[in-house]
């Protein structure tokens, strides 16, 4: 099953990315997919660690889908990286494997520490809205702004009908950027 | 902000009504608002108590949305009511005020107690197309079968790649009884 997380990375120099990221987690170790032209996949071939933080914040996973953003952290304990303050749960993880044949490469990361912060949410399906919004988002070259539009209508009721604040604000800023696409 | 959960009730004789509801969830209290011609309405009116469980096991909201079914559960501490044993999290509620005005009643429910029995595994976009697919089982009648079908094809290719067993069991579950009407 794939949960889907923020994931932290820091660069040679320190420099944090934050990207959205459908991972697998499993026994003792999580399975993290970059394809090869993202600064996930550079990050973690360069360090060998990263931080997968899983959050209700729906609001996050808008911004890291479409942009470059930086959000509060604190650092990790077991290794050098960030754990988002807005996390619900979080893991620290390091590299044991890394195959990197094909265009989307598997790191197969063992968990060090994981760390509970505050209760996710549960079902809401405003929230869920957000997270398929977001990966609309990141699609809008393949699948073009009127398709999305559309698809952004449906979207939008659920989000008016079951939302609050953070997701009518969330899907309003993926709305403009696609519009101005 | 609506959260997707099972509600459990009584009837006067005891026997549990297991009900998939939207509900909010405010500071020390929560709304439920059923229809009238359902047994949550009912139960509520004749015994003033409720269990709103939170749970990430969605095959729970497709039975429940188109069945009667029961669930395994345990009795409730503070009301005379049963929890679902694969809850994440519970609060056994006791009405304070009903309005029952309209086609749906709201009933104003103060927390009694909140128990937590296990994590909710976070975003996972199969269970979360499990919910949308429960929600469109149950309006068959108003949008007709050919259209739900339509749309499962779109939620079951996401429940394909983003799911595990349990998924892949709800939509099969929910598409036999789409395809029945």
């Amino acid at each position: 099953m794939i949960i889907e997380t923020i994931v932290t990375t820091l660069n040679e120099t320190g420099e944090a990315n934050f990207a959205p990221m459908g991972v697998t987690i499993g026994d003792g170790e999580i399975l993290i997919r970059p394809y090869k032209d993202s600064a996930t996949y550079r990050n973690l071939v360069a360090t060998g660690t990263a931080v997968v933080n899983l959050t209700d914040n729906c609001r996050l996973f808008a911004e890291s889908a479409i942009t470059s953003p930086q959000f509060p952290t604190f650092p990790a304990e077991l290794v050098p990286g960030l754990v988002l303050t807005d996390a619900c749960s979080y893991y620290e993880c390091s590299v044991m494997h890394a195959d990197t044949a094909s265009e989307r490469a598997t790191f197969r990361c063992k968990i060090l520490k994981k760390g509970i912060l505050r209760e996710f949410i549960g079902f809401n399906r405003a929230k869920n809205a957000i997270i398929e919004a977001a990966i609309l988002a990141t699609r809008v070259r393949f699948l073009g702004v009127e398709t999305i539009l559309q698809e952004y209508r449906r979207l939008a009721e659920i989000v008016q009908k079951t939302g609050g604040e953070q997701e009518a604000q969330a899907m309003q800023y993926l709305h403009n950027y696609v519009e101005r696409q």
